[in-house]
């Protein structure tokens, strides 16, 4: 497959006049507009009542189809997406096969069938004082759905990333923004799934990939009426931006931003006593892979003040001054960490205690430790703001319930982790109720970063963290985000979708008079 | 129990200088404001942490509890509330049943478990190429919720209705705000309420009535931090303002806003031409119930032109004169359902069929049946909005595919319905798939009004029917409303919630690797 920097608008290839460059590359990407934005919306809007409707077992052959096709690319992704994002081998090897393996994970829940919700409450026609009539309700597709991809993930959370996965599943067309960070592995990703949805005898209007660098291009997808929710992953200004959008709309929709999340680590006395030299290292490895770029990177520290955090500290300070220097994935995305790092410098309420080493190339950046108390963090809102990379804040608290006060004042996060001994965990007790209305997912003696995609799995949280913290994007539960239920009353059974036919043709689990039942 | 006028705020009473009367009624009741609202929400969640967390079964019982208060209430409830709001006793005895029996069916479902989604992910540690961690989620509560009563349903969608108790089913303590057309039947369900909070041994803040008729009182609710979800029942206008506040809000929530709807029902050609004369009256007696004071009052009839469609014209038309007139529930509503008939008489594409008798005494209102074509719908947005009361208009159209043009047009709804006979199915068929893009129910050979509170019901639909068409607000899937999924990673068991622990102390049914397993 060849990347030749054309916008792919269902089954079509277009250009634009205006063109951008991929850093690390000399293709020049097609800018697209509100009128390709336009045409891509209509083209979804013509799939959306076919594929909507496609049977379980189809859909998922589809995405299936989309991962053979994404691996058939073979090590051409994984060089462009090297050379585009700076990010080493290893990961990108590794986030390709998280991405397949998402897609692989829907097609698996599309077969079991309970994200279809089939709920029959047979009539009664007997009942005194009035008859019940016969009601079943099964969840169906939302519509064309938009998605951002994000840079920092740029297989795994982009183009054919989990809210690309989760709407297909869903039978929700998409149509995606590329990012302007990696337009290259976009488009070969694209171009996969557009053979995906060729080969699957599909509606070309499924899948549409338009490249673009303008904020306009983005609010005119959100904007436009045929869009029925909107996907993205990135800065907590650009998902306020598509709430705003999309709240004004004659028909508001709902927008999934995940947006920006400080992860609070909470060491606990026994736990910190007995490991502060393992632990500072491990927290350092969590900190700095992927040069921090990741939702889930640990930005807040959390402990009571002593020998054991001065001796955690100092490991971690250790540990930082030996990490490797790591490329950011734009420049961008290094001046607003380097920038973010001089404000934590400068601050009178915080100290500097280590730096990364400093690397030679191109948008090299290095680590960056700081250290503060309670009354320096709560004195200023701005210490609660993510800092994109990998730099975190040390808060030594008096107590615990201190670190208790702390948190109560947090934002709302995608993650809070406490590490703990058996002794701490009468300490930890009373902080997990605060955590869970802070963080969409708690961890004991495990690190952030790393996210499982899982049926259990929740990468969502309270605002900012979301713009929703009802749902999740990552995991199967993320399919209901594109869902909405609908209630059949009384209909003739050849007039009810399969999945609530009598005849159950999808062999879909119902739920009768309140009672799973298996298909 | 008696009516005193006062705000109940958890366990005490308070009363304001500022008062307001009822309908029918001598009591001055107290109008609460934002100090009211700032009150009753600082006990809300004070009440949050203990009541999110009881156990299923003592919520169950609380709920039982409360059903057993409003009835203990005896007909002193229905008395006042026929005085209130001009509703006929036995509807209101319906209605009270159907009040303490969806109660009753979220105390059902908290027992059954499956509300709380637990699911688990058990840790692979020898997995390849990264051991997975123990994940397990499950569905916590929002946080404190404020309710906006409804006019129309005083008991089943006001203090105790489906909003109050779906949140308290979820683990959300409620602040309502009493609707001024019915505050003394309001404070009688709410005492009731109280005295199953205190019977139960539950914090205060559970519960909280503030009567009042301010928008500033509901302006203050809807702002306050602490409250994380609204429900609403009610006007467009109201519910559109409500969402603006939630969406300006530092942390914006969940607004859950049932506004208008005009519920299509489509005559098709054999049922039509073999039952005109019986669809006539049913379908009178449909509009003409309560007044035409339903959210699900059918006000558009869709059908092809011809002598069948006058004889069903002619049946209604006659129907409709012969109609009780009725009371409508406060001098506001009439007024402005008077205003909506008039523009449809003064409107030059619209003929006025048939009115209603007038009838004598407060607040008669008369129902109006009105009649037009495809062109002359589509050439007028207005006719596309709801007219609150026994109003209708019949849209004559030239054929199966104009009537799919002017249903292409409509705003979502809350219902469509369809009449059909065997011989019709065929042109139904493709008619389904897009009411059901339109609406959260679509009904086959019955009317809108009259809504089952089931397993698969769905009171909802795509807006402006309501501000979020992936839920709805009758039926046991409401309670999923106020609940949000948390992830809990490795933890150990003791710092589990009940839920999720090894032991399943709750007997939950859950779901280990993707498979439910009862309890």
């Amino acid at each position: 497959m060849q990347v030749n920097g054309a916008m792919l608008i269902g089954a079509g290839e277009a250009w634009t006049e205006r063109r951008f460059s991929a850093p690390g590359g000399d293709t020049g990407f097609s800018s697209a507009g509100p009128d390709e934005a336009a045409r891509a919306c209509a083209l979804a809007e013509a799939a959306f009542p076919g594929f909507s409707e496609t049977d379980p077992a189809a859909r998922a052959a589809f995405l299936e189809g989309v991962a053979d096709a994404i691996g058939e690319i073979g090590d051409a992704l994984i060089e462009r997406a090297m050379a585009e994002t700076g990010l080493p081998r290893a990961r990108l090897e590794g986030e390709r096969g998280r991405t397949t393996g998402q897609l692989r994970l829907f097609a698996e829940m599309l077969r079991r069938g309970d994200w279809a919700d089939a709920t029959i409450d047979p009539a009664m026609p007997d009942r005194q004082p009035l008859p019940r009539p016969d009601l079943r309700r099964r969840n169906v597709a939302l519509g064309p759905v938009a998605v951002f991809g994000a840079s920092n993930f740029p297989l795994a959370f982009s183009t054919a990333g989990g809210d690309t996965a989760s709407a297909l599943a869903a039978g929700c067309p998409v149509v995606v923004k590329g990012h302007p960070a990696h337009p290259g592995t976009g488009e070969l990703v694209a171009r996969a799934v557009r053979h995906a949805v060729a080969q699957a005898g599909l509606h070309e209007g499924v899948f549409s990939f338009l490249p673009g660098e303008t904020n306009e291009l983005g609010g005119a997808l959100v904007a436009d009426p045929r869009i029925k929710a909107v996907g993205f992953t990135g800065s907590r200004g650009g998902g306020l931006a598509l709430m705003r959008i999309a709240a004004a709309r004659p028909e508001p929709i709902p927008v999934y931003a995940e947006m920006s999340s400080i992860n609070p680590v909470i060491l606990l006395p026994a736990a910190l006593k007995a490991r502060a030299e393992a632990l500072g290292p491990a927290f350092v490895q969590s900190l700095t892979m992927g040069a921090g770029q990741f939702c889930t990177n640990p930005g807040l520290v959390l402990a009571v003040a002593g020998p054991a955090l001065d001796r955690f500290v100092r490991a971690a300070a250790d540990a930082l001054a030996a990490a490797q220097p790591q490329r950011m994935l734009t420049p961008g995305i290094r001046q607003a960490y380097e920038q973010g790092v001089e404000a934590l410098e400068r601050h009178a309420a915080v100290e500097l205690v280590a730096r990364g080493c400093v690397g030679e190339g191109q948008d090299q950046a290095s680590g960056a430790l700081f250290r503060t108390d309670a009354a320096g963090f709560l004195g200023d809102q701005a210490l609660g703001h993510e800092v994109f990379g990998s730099s975190s804040v040390v808060v030594a608290c008096r107590d615990l319930d201190e670190i208790a006060r702390v948190l109560a004042e947090v934002e709302g996060q995608l993650t809070a982790t406490l590490h703990l001994d058996p002794a701490d965990e009468p300490l930890a007790a009373p902080l997990v109720p605060l955590l869970q209305r802070k963080a969409g997912r708690i961890l004991a003696n495990g690190w952030p970063t790393g996210v499982e995609v899982a049926h259990a799995m929740v990468h969502g949280g309270p605002f900012p963290a979301t713009s929703d913290g009802r749902t999740t994007s990552v995991g199967t539960l993320a399919m209901q985000r594109f869902l909405r239920p609908v209630c059949y009353q009384g209909l003739p059974d050849g007039l009810l979708p399969p999945a609530l036919r009598d005849a159950n043709p999808w062999g879909l689990p119902r739920r009768v008079d309140g009672e799973w039942r298996g298909a």
